[in-house]
């Protein structure tokens, strides 16, 4: 009604207007309206600023260094141990690491037999600190799930293991590390990895630095239950339990979809520089991609919440109704995912997120990925054994790549076939699958369908979190100790403690 | 398995590795693993160039020009009529237009009495170009939902007016048009507008311009749908029949949270300028944000489309197996995305994008939102009229934000309440909802929720599409003929035909 108002008065009004409008602009430098502000953006700049001119807060590889040291980012800094390999790690997709080292960190005592070790895999962006220590008293990434006594993980019991994985940043080889043909940080000169390959990398510090022929469990949520799968399909006599949480047995094009958004939107940020960002003596000014990783970051935590938990917590209100709306974040849930992005874009080296994003996109259990990994990583060797000093063997990448096909050239079926052939390792082993029905990177469904490959056999444990049991979506593993950790603790136990309830 | 035999036979390889590695790496100009290429970068790169050269191929508008010359984007260039007014529209959020355009097609004949109008609202994107014309003989958006003789929209009997919205830049008034103040492109300076201020504008041109004091229906789907809502809100004596496509009675913090990653994604491209990107006499070689519009849409497009689709459409599959994965575009969803951004970002203004995304985070039908616009306008009306010469009324929002609140401050149950009050307008309206349920920017119980806010009176049919009618997301709208043209088409002639089929 109020609309017609303003028309219906709109003779006297316009003629006021009018007579007003041209008095009114000068005073405000010539604008009808004001100017927006962007102090989103100014905070940007400043933030640029200060870590051109203190490159002590900045992550970077000084590269006159040893190639032992490595880059000193966010969280972890220290109170990790450190395996080294020095034999050359052939990957699925062609690349080699010659040599590598894994971060690692441990709990509880590793019994007599070796036969109580629990492998924790991470999700992306997590260190080998899921628990703390005396080594590092800050708390762990799952904090509350390990312990003496603990429900999930009991340290008196278990002997538990965590890495941080190949490709990251907390002291394992990864794209900011040396690569030794220069000694500079590998940047984007780093091999793409699979998880195969991180868990092939894993499995070389159980069996050669702990002597652990067989895990007891192989323990992992997001990417780190796609690692926990793959070290049942590619050790299946190397672990006795496997648990897999919030995770899937080939990624979905929505989450590849997701992901491939924060990656192109990294990539984007100028400072990124197509990977070379590290500073180095001749660039000393250089700064990391600090924007682009908190829009990434942004763009991810969308992904890992649920809308219903954000209705309950932000629903639409605003930081101030009385004031006009902004285009800078101006609604609770902007201000929630600015203060995420933020706290983030300085923790974790961004070249890191980009390979372990696209590592995650690249998993998949089926059988002709497999082959094809086998041939690639047999191919690397013969070449290298055999003595062909061709370029050849680990250099495969450099043309670029041109769209010659639209859409699959392979039907549902067939792929869905493929992979209960590749999972065909992991039908005997002892598995607990848990979903969450809030989740949306990995959907519910997607953790059905790994049971269902898997043939629903009896050794396989299905727990799915309703709605009213978590609304916490894809975080769900970092914060329901009740569901989560209560499922794995129970199942853990199952077959050593006569009185188990069911889950 | 293979693990393992690369593990064995290490010690050999090794040596081997030790030998040769650093004869191979000096012929790759030290590198043990070749660096990867960008070519999605080096093209963004080759465009940004080009439009630096061809100021043609840019949309831009030239400073000296008139107000009347508005910028010449993408695919509308001609073709539309164009409604004038000179009476100020005051905003929502406190701002005003001192004057403004609407550009509008129409399709059919105004009966004598004029009863047959239909206002079709368009999508955040749409151009007033929803069917092809004389004019324009490009096909519509709409091509195959509007025409003699046709289903949904039969232009024998309706005469169909579609507008491009206040704020767009296809013709209508938005932020690359002129501020009268200098005659400069208002950029950031022009001010928030809300769903209701873009339907004030619509209604204006109904009534002034056609002398319509009843459309027979207001249609719309998406941001569209919102609109024909709101115009049953505003003017419910000025509408007959109200049908809203998967749109929503306010924005839930889900949308808001994808919506605010596009519009962070595209203010941190540095050619944007805090929305100074048009060219000027002195800044000729402006360009604008093309890399942050085609990354903004393509998360949009994630958003578009449904999970589905995307597996029976792309699966996992990538453009060559056989070569290592890049981090360009690789998987064949990739390149679809990659695709959809490029295409869309030059035909489409920044600044009119961003504007129009907050402006659907900022749709809320609830009582104390109506009551606070109203309040807004009133003042900035009184104060204009009651010759106060201060620069208040249309100047509120020149102080950063400070997140003053961290949680939602009324309840769930508040908030609906509110919702159902200030619908109450509505309530007596034939209104026919369409939800989708492979939707998952406008979910479908967002449109339940519309139902059950009405009361689910008789006079509201619901519809909704469940997967195996469309699995095409938020984007049905634009490709079901059948279910969403076929439902429209029987709701409108409802009560007109005697035989009826039920929907």
């Amino acid at each position: 009604m109020f609309g017609i108002k303003v028309l219906r008065s709109s003779v006297r009004t316009r003629r006021l207007f009018r007579a007003r409008f041209h008095q009114l602009v000068p005073m405000q430098s010539k604008s009808t309206n004001p100017a927006m502000q962007f102090p989103c953006l100014d905070k940007m700049e400043e933030l640029s600023e200060q870590l051109r001119n203190k490159h002590g807060s900045c992550p970077r590889v000084d590269a006159t260094s040893s190639p032992n040291n490595e880059p000193n980012y966010g969280r972890v800094r220290s109170g990790f141990k450190v395996y080294k390999s020095d034999q050359p790690l052939f990957l699925d997709y062609g690349g080699v690491l010659p040599k590598f080292q894994i971060a690692y960190e441990t709990w509880g005592n590793l019994n007599s037999d070796k036969s109580n070790a629990v492998l924790v895999h991470t999700g992306l962006s997590a260190s080998s600190h899921a628990k703390s220590s005396p080594d590092n008293p800050q708390p762990g990434w799952w904090e509350k799930f390990i312990g003496p006594g603990n429900a999930m993980l009991d340290t008196n019991e278990f002997f538990v293991i965590c890495t941080n994985v190949l490709g990251g940043c907390y002291g394992s080889t990864g794209p900011s590390s040396p690569d030794p043909a220069d000694n500079s940080p590998y940047a984007t000169r780093f091999p793409m990895l699979s998880i195969q390959d991180i868990i092939r990398g894993q499995q070389r510090l159980v069996e050669e630095n702990f002597g652990i022929e067989k895990l007891y469990a192989s323990v992992g949520c997001s990417m780190g239950g796609m690692q926990s799968l793959a070290y049942a399909q590619q050790f299946p006599q190397g672990v006795e339990k496997v648990v897999t949480v919030s995770a899937c047995a080939r990624s979905h094009p929505s989450s590849i979809a997701m992901r491939h958004a924060q990656r192109q939107v990294l990539m984007a940020d100028q400072h990124w520089a197509r990977g070379f960002y590290y500073p180095t003596p001749d660039e000393p000014n250089k700064i990391l991609p600090h924007v682009g990783m908190k829009l990434a970051r942004e763009i991810a935590t969308v992904t890992y919440r649920s809308g219903p938990e954000w209705e309950s917590r932000f629903g639409t209100e605003r930081l101030n109704d009385d004031r006009p709306p902004v285009l800078c974040p101006d609604f609770l849930i902007e201000t929630y995912l600015d203060h995420q992005g933020e706290k983030f874009s300085l923790e974790y080296d961004p070249n890191s997120f980009l390979y372990l994003s696209k590592t995650m996109d690249l998993f998949d259990l089926s059988k002709s990925h497999q082959d094809r990994s086998n041939r690639r990583k047999a191919e690397a060797q013969r070449l290298l054994e055999d003595g062909d000093s061709s370029e050849k063997p680990v250099r495969l990448c450099d043309e670029p790549y041109e769209p010659i096909k639209k859409r699959r050239t392979t039907t549902v079926e067939e792929s869905r076939e493929d992979l209960r052939k590749g999972m065909e390792s992991i039908k005997d082993k002892n598995l607990l699958v848990v979903g969450v029905k809030s989740d949306g990177l990995f959907p519910y469904w997607q953790q059905r369908e790994i049971v269902d490959l898997l043939g629903n056999g009896q050794n396989i444990e299905h727990v799915e979190l309703d709605e009213s049991q978590s609304l916490f979506g894809h975080d769900t593993f970092l914060l329901d100790l009740e569901h989560v950790g209560g499922s794995i603790g129970k199942f853990l136990r199952k077959g050593q403690v006569a009185e188990l309830n069911t889950i």
